[in-house]
């Protein structure tokens, strides 16, 4: 199954949450404006299709989901933005970052303004506990980020460091998409955590598959350079394999040892790294565990209502695992 | 009158804030805290004194008040955390910025984490009206910033566009910090416009002050570097007003028809600006403009209630123009 197939239930409205996002550009300053457009409307629209799907269960309230989707995605835009100013990225979604075009300063105060009309969408639902998670998630995705920015090129880490980061850099959104789509439709509180549990596993998954086709992607598929993760020193699951089973000669251990080596040199430690996760078991049992993740996403959902978004939740957490890009 | 005496008024009530601050450190990573301790704590406090004064009209209720100054003062606060990183400032209030000590990636998310932050205090007075303007005033503030950015060493910029630039700056977040006093206090209309319009002037008051100091203060009373404005490229009114009136060998225009000049020259050409500034009628008519602008601040004050907070922010207006740093 297509992820379009998937999306047919909420088709209309998630074209609904995509004209949201246009009208963002609708500003005063056509400078603001070139900005706006140059980053909006390029990703998959997972998350807000995920609230829509969470919001199917009970009272399904299209003028409260529409802000709240739409002030996710933007949400999930801003944090891209702030990364690729943090890490010098060159491509995204494969055009030219922010930072790339138009320099760091301006990425830094468009990620600002995105942020705050993010805010002002969740505040448009006029539900007091949704605005509030909504700037806890940021805490949590920024504040995880600080961890991380702490944590570059440091080979002495746990799997549940690995754990951590991931969940408060994706899981965390993910969770408040299901979470805020629940609340908003009057779901009752059992199955909340039912749906916030979907989102927050489905969450892992996807951030452990990312993680994965950073080794094993193409740069077309993915729109941006296979091998950041290494270059940026983030350590993520497959590199942690590689260290644990090539303890000796090992590309990372290298780089990451000396991360100032000429940038020659670290090409070729990932090109080596890639080469060694690609043809190893790594990649297997990295999928495995991310199958598990999405088995507990779906653990609990045969105790929700029997509506079809039930179905579309199962066949996106397959999706998930069998994504390219 | 000095600051502390028209705080009096305040004073337990801004004690209050300040523990409100210090709690924002307690966080579990002692990473993220040390950066919260870094930059919570040093300001003067004005934009939190004016949304407890404006409360003061009507019925003064501290739970929501609390929570909104807290949240203003952070929001000004990361907003200062991104601009240091963006203009790769050193020093501010005296100390040597985030980006200075732990560099522009940890000073990005340290205020995205603010943001999200002073969110989640707004969001804690409840009062969606007030949530929804501390939403726009981020996003005044940063296309505001935007625009400013576009405009960096650009010779041809009129008066209004430097009011406009000021206007969203400064001003938008001194009104927002008197409407949401008013609101949360339950005043009627026409005292929250009377409020609002008071926050507004006092604030492109306050920035004209500080641009005047940016020529004639001194870095210690500052806590930053004199003449940054210029060395930003950032026209402000006593650069215009030497354009303007010093039309020959002027050293602002020979700055900005050449920013990429060795640094040497640069400074050699900020310090012939200041001295000619220093020398000229220039600072006085930039303090009667300012002036002004606080007597349009006041003017309506009397039709409110005949409360002492009304007398505290005529006094407060007038210390923004005899203000030294």
């Amino acid at each position: 199954m297509e992820l379009e197939e998937i999306y047919q239930l909420v088709e209309e409205d998630l074209a609904g949450v995509r004209r949201q996002l246009e009208s963002v550009t609708e500003v005063d300053s056509p400078h603001l404006a070139e900005l706006l457009q140059h980053i909006l409307g390029g990703g998959k629209g997972i998350r807000p299709a995920l609230t829509l799907l969470a919001g199917k269960f009970y009272n399904y309230n299209f003028d409260l989901l529409l802000p709240m989707a739409t002030g996710i995605e933007l949400l999930h835009t801003a944090t891209l933005v702030h990364d690729d100013a943090i890490d010098k990225s060159s491509v995204r979604r494969g055009r030219p970052t922010v930072n790339e075009v138009w320099g760091e300063e301006r990425a830094v105060l468009l990620g600002d303004y995105v942020f705050a009309r993010a805010g002002e969408f969740a505040a448009d639902t006029g539900n007091l506990r949704v605005i509030i998670l909504f700037s806890q998630t940021l805490q949590t995705i920024t504040s995880g980020e600080i961890v991380q920015t702490n944590d570059a090129f440091k080979l002495e880490q746990t799997r549940q460091h690995y754990l951590d980061r991931i969940a408060s850099k994706t899981a965390s959104l993910f969770s408040l998409a299901t979470i805020s789509g629940a609340i908003l439709s009057q779901a009752p509180e059992d199955s909340i955590k039912i749906l916030y549990d979907y989102g927050f596993n489905l969450g892992v998954a996807f951030q452990i598959v990312d993680d994965i086709l950073d080794f094993v992607g193409t740069e077309e598929e993915m729109g941006k350079p296979i091998g950041s993760d290494l270059s940026q020193g983030t350590l993520t699951l497959p590199a942690m394999l590689l260290l644990e089973q090539y303890p000796d000669d090992n590309p990372v251990k290298e780089l990451f040892r000396n991360p100032g080596m000429p940038e020659k040199d670290k090409r070729d430690r990932i090109r080596r790294a890639i080469e060694l996760v690609g043809h190893s078991p790594i990649v297997k049992q990295c999928y495995e565990l991310a199958s598990g993740y999405c088995e507990k996403a779906c653990r609990d959902l045969g105790k929700l209502p029997a509506k079809p978004s039930r179905q579309a939740l199962r066949e996106l957490a397959d999706l998930v695992i069998s994504r390219k890009k």
